[in-house]
């Protein structure tokens, strides 16, 4: 009889579109990216799977590079993983790539940091084609009033205002490493670049932006509410439509892929 | 009492994701665009409303810029039109513009082309976050072989060897102006340019360019198939779901609008 192989640690990439899904973490009787991803890579192995990602998406938000890891003794080719795990995924969700990585990997606590993407329509009529992967306002924005208005996000802050009641994080404190705000016709670019995410932490952002672009704030109502570390001053929590998990990033020695064929969509 | 106005004609131009319909179409039971833009209107204006179409989608198949037509008596400003109806329409389904148009404009008979684009994935991992909304090959292709294939299909044509055997229209002939074949990293973008199309012409077409420029079939070969105008001959219809109805086109004097916020999705 075959010994069976030592447990080795291995890293996917996944993309998938929220839509259809109560967000990334399992729920009991849940309809959840996580139960679909664990149920499909079990049918694969043929033994129950636990993985840990990089960044737990709300319902409605989607990844364009999700990571996790898993321990696995079978072994198996990469393209085996990918393609054997995908036959067992719905169409709306698939692995992208695999890596077998070091023991003490984690994809949530070795990210070095994470991105995320919120894509905007500024148009009068709401759009069809595009529903549930864009947001959209029939408000003029100002990209100066909201580049000015980020600015004062950058760096180290206890970000109590701008998350959700119902986060569980230990602590308020998150670095904001970058905020882009661009525009290509009627489309809106918003990115995000921090060490980690509180719950709602970007869609409260994009609401308190869009109240300060459509001049209804000014830039500096925005400090003011991140001081208060106050949630009831902030903007309502703006649709998950449009926002995408860009992905985590790692130490580059590790090498994992940070994009995958629904990246392009971003740029 | 107020004398009703004379009816207008009015055009109106729809974006949809066709994903979760069957077609555009009518059908008895059948959960159509045509069946849910009708329904919008008829709750709008509050009487049936029959709407006429510049190009029949297939199931699955998703539209930019559909034009239709009805006649109405009411007197609403264009913007009441486009967001009363928006209301009664669900989310993959928008109304984008409504102009008056002469009594002798018909969206079907007064375009003078229609265009099509068709989104490929080239790559060995399928897609999850598009799923639905391209096309995927895991071959490589080759672009100087589909552009030469594609070469003997411009031009007027009978086209019975790339027409679906249901197709009902009058005559299998065609004149293709044009067809686009281009990538940019792993995705290729196919644009069909022509008076009008035959049942799944388009998919039908995207099958033998996959053949060709996989290198199964060479470029000669799709004119054998044309000439033979025996469609046992031809690839399988290939799928639905990279493919966009970009729109009609009409006499630039009318200056109807030929695109929306979804066409900047397939530039």
């Amino acid at each position: 009889m075959r010994r069976p192989a030592p447990p080795v640690r291995l890293a996917l990439g996944l993309s998938y579109r929220g839509t259809a899904y109560d967000g990334w973490q399992s729920q009991p009787g849940g309809r959840t990216v996580q139960d679909r991803v664990e149920a499909a890579l079990a049918s694969f192995i043929d033994r129950p799977v636990r993985v840990t990602c990089a960044g737990r998406t709300d319902a409605g938000v989607h990844a364009v590079n999700q990571v996790v890891h898993l321990d696995a003794e079978e072994l198996r080719e990469p393209v085996s993983w990918v393609r054997g795990t995908n036959r067992f995924l719905p169409d709306d969700i698939a692995v992208q790539w695999m890596r077998p990585v070091e023991d003490a990997f984690d994809a949530r606590r070795s990210a070095r940091g994470r991105r995320y993407v919120y894509r905007l329509l500024e148009s009068p009529v709401r759009p069809g084609l595009e529903s549930g992967l864009v947001g959209w306002t029939f408000r003029s924005l100002d990209v100066e009033a909201m580049r000015a208005a980020s600015r004062v996000l950058i760096g180290t802050h206890d970000f109590s205002a701008l998350r959700s009641s119902e986060c569980q994080a230990k602590t308020p404190v998150r670095t904001l490493r970058a905020i882009g705000v661009d525009r290509r016709g009627p489309w809106w670019r918003f990115e995000f670049d921090a060490d980690a995410f509180l719950h709602h932490m970007v869609r409260n952002i994009m609401g308190c932006l869009l109240l300060i672009g459509s001049g209804a704030r000014d830039p500096a109502w925005l400090e003011a509410v991140l001081r208060s570390g106050d949630r009831s001053r902030a903007a309502p929590t703006f649709a998950p439509d449009g926002l995408y998990f860009a992905g985590p990033y790692y130490d580059p020695a590790m090498a994992l892929p940070e994009r995958t064929s629904a990246s392009d969509w971003l740029d």
